[in-house]
């Protein structure tokens, strides 16, 4: 599926992509996307909070802590996550950071800011557990990727970085003179705390990086860190900001700050509810509010119960309006509730209220769940604080999905 | 399906059993059961965690909680779980209870020991939540059971109180003159913590009720509270043991009590893993050993944290040996486990250890993966702490069932 080409956000200024079919995949798809400034981005980044993290998330990690990181260049590839490799995963992520920046070097318009190190490049990986990179695909596919850079280049990147995704996921925003874009891809293993697989935002907007790093952390929290599709944390989530202030314009006043960190989260909303959508086996995208809780804790996990469990995600996939399952999510989330205070909404039609059933029309609450995209609120009636998730139904095409993923 | 005779365990003295179609099933299958004492019984029981419980478990917590509680009865409905239905649940729950009383009362044979009172008779039901109790269909089943009671009745107990089960769950074990025999549903809705929807075991053994609450407790530690099928945990579930004494038999040594444990355990073993493997959708038997840990709560997390992964489990089903994300799932499981102390095996092939894939044979995972019943060992290489939790796969079956319950 090829995006609709008014809908592919323009890179901030000074940056180039690229994504190309580098044979990782055995489909002969695109997996292979570099992305590159002209000149040196402060960066931000947020990565997996599982324990077991991929070669990539362990380079990348140490590199933004080592002194003034001044990124040049991200390689993402598809088809592999490079984890649970040990070493040689290490090694292998650390030689294609230095091809890259080998082939970066050698290619004049770009180098025009000077050589460029290992150092600078970032890597991401997503795709299969436990199988080392195909080192021989990347070397003959890195220089490929760099001839290739352009102006126009994000939806060939954003395509290159699928796995079951079915479509490639960008959002860009304009800003006066600056600009933000970004391409993210989730499909499975979501349930990112924090960040979904793997998300790249660029701005042309000049900022300090600990106020980059505030802002996206503020985004995700609202955003990438709101998703559930499966439960599953992987390995390999990583969300990335890279700032070149190639705009020339600052973000400095509480003015500014308020409107880049507006932009920055409206971009991240966008790619975050595009990965639900486009989860694996969707037929629905379920909105969640949770209201009156005692605090946000307390909403987020009655919220992330709802949205994980099996019973309530097939109910919605089978347009059964079978709220019980949504109460009992709440009940056994851990949360001290109280059923005789909930009131629960299917859209519209108040379901739930007072520990009993509402008096509802039946063909009404179905009608409700029947919708593609669907709103459930449940108010727990005792507190002020709410969260809002974005969640999806279980189908049989996720069973399909995922017991045929590696074959 | 009919259990073969020959698996019908035999009632303890004194009981008596029935089971007949009451009409609260839109199918006409079973689903009223009625168990009986010639005399009062000791009783223990454990409840679901949910916060949200239904009419009938917070009846039975309320008559246990009395003093003396001496149980004569217990009446389990299926078709309707009587939960999330207010006061007009509790107080049907209670017209259930006395309708029994009144029943047994006026048959000759079981009030021998005098009249019984709707205090005496425990009441569980399954199915449907937030729905009201058809009360017209137990005022007319109520008396049709009590007059099918009988020393063999419990296969016919055990087939009415099955939902999605596909077969009745029984076991019993003999111990000299005493004997202990249960029944238990299950299918979805199982990550008990404690109990598995409803199960009932009885004994003619004589025992103090404090002993027989710890034995319980004990039993159900290592047999109820080690199944996962779907991590979604009901509002309904309850374990009522009741012993009448009938075999004139005491448990008071010290072994006494072991060999008494011992049994009861093998029966709440016997009927956990049976609900397992019996599990909606169900093609896969999933033996979890965690080993290794620092301690048992660390082993426990990282078992249900797998066990509840609906990645791991569509692996299982695909037959396909993706151990990657079994090491993710660990790794997300909240325990401070390290990859690099990991040692993990699929039957005899270990496939994953110190942070590498293993030198194996892809073959062989497979082969050990194709079987029907499958031993997955984990070992954390922290410590000298282990937890077994029995699970299973989650196939397009689960999803078809679970889509359309209520229909």
């Amino acid at each position: 599926m090829t995006a609709n080409p008014s809908d592919i956000p323009a890179l901030p200024r000074g940056f180039q992509a690229a994504g190309i079919a580098a044979g990782i995949k055995k489909t002969g798809a695109p997996d292979l996307a570099l992305i590159t400034s002209e000149r040196d981005c402060v960066a931000a980044a947020l990565f997996t909070t599982n324990k077991v993290q991929a070669a990539p998330v362990l380079r990348d990690k140490s590199l933004l802590a080592g002194p003034n990181p001044a990124l040049r260049a991200v390689i993402i590839n598809a088809g592999c996550a490079n984890a649970c490799t040990g070493a040689r995963g290490l090694a292998d992520a650390e030689e294609t950071a230095r091809l890259v920046a080998e082939a970066l070097t050698h290619t004049r318009s770009i180098a025009a800011a000077g050589a460029i190190s290992a150092a600078q490049v970032f890597t991401m990986s997503t795709g299969v557990i436990g199988v080392p990179l195909p080192m021989d695909k990347l070397r003959a596919g890195i220089p490929i990727a760099v001839r290739q850079l352009s102006a126009n280049g994000l939806a060939d990147a954003a395509r290159a970085i699928m796995t079951t995704d079915t479509r490639p996921k960008m959002a860009g925003v304009q800003r006066g003179a600056w600009r933000i874009a970004g391409i993210a891809k989730g499909a499975g293993m979501i349930h990112p705390n924090m960040a979904t697989l793997l998300c790249c935002v660029l701005t042309d907007a000049r900022i300090e990086p600990a106020l980059l790093q505030e802002s996206l952390q503020r985004a995700a929290a609202v955003s990438f860190n709101r998703i559930v599709v499966d439960g599953d944390t992987s390995t390999n989530d990583t969300l990335l900001a890279l700032a070149n202030g190639a705009s020339g314009m600052d973000i400095e006043t509480p003015g500014q700050r308020a409107a880049f960190e507006q932009a920055l989260t409206e971009v991240c909303v966008n790619l975050a509810q595009e990965i639900v959508r486009d989860g694996e086996g969707v037929t629905k995208f379920i909105t969640l509010h949770i209201t009156g809780a005692r605090d946000t804790q307390m909403a987020d996990a009655v919220g992330r119960s709802i949205a994980r469990s099996p019973l309530v995600k097939t109910a919605f996939y089978g347009e059964d309006a079978n709220w019980g399952r949504v109460i009992a999510a709440a009940g056994y989330s851990g949360a001290e509730v109280d059923p005789n205070k909930m009131t629960l909404w299917f859209g519209p039609v108040k379901v739930f209220e007072a520990g009993v059933p509402a008096d509802y029309n039946e063909a009404d609450a179905t009608a409700a769940i029947k919708l593609s995209e669907i709103e459930v609120r449940l108010d727990l009636g005792l507190g002020e604080a709410e969260a809002t998730l974005w969640t999806c139904d279980l189908s049989h095409e996720y069973v399909t999905i995922n017991g045929n993923y590696r074959t």
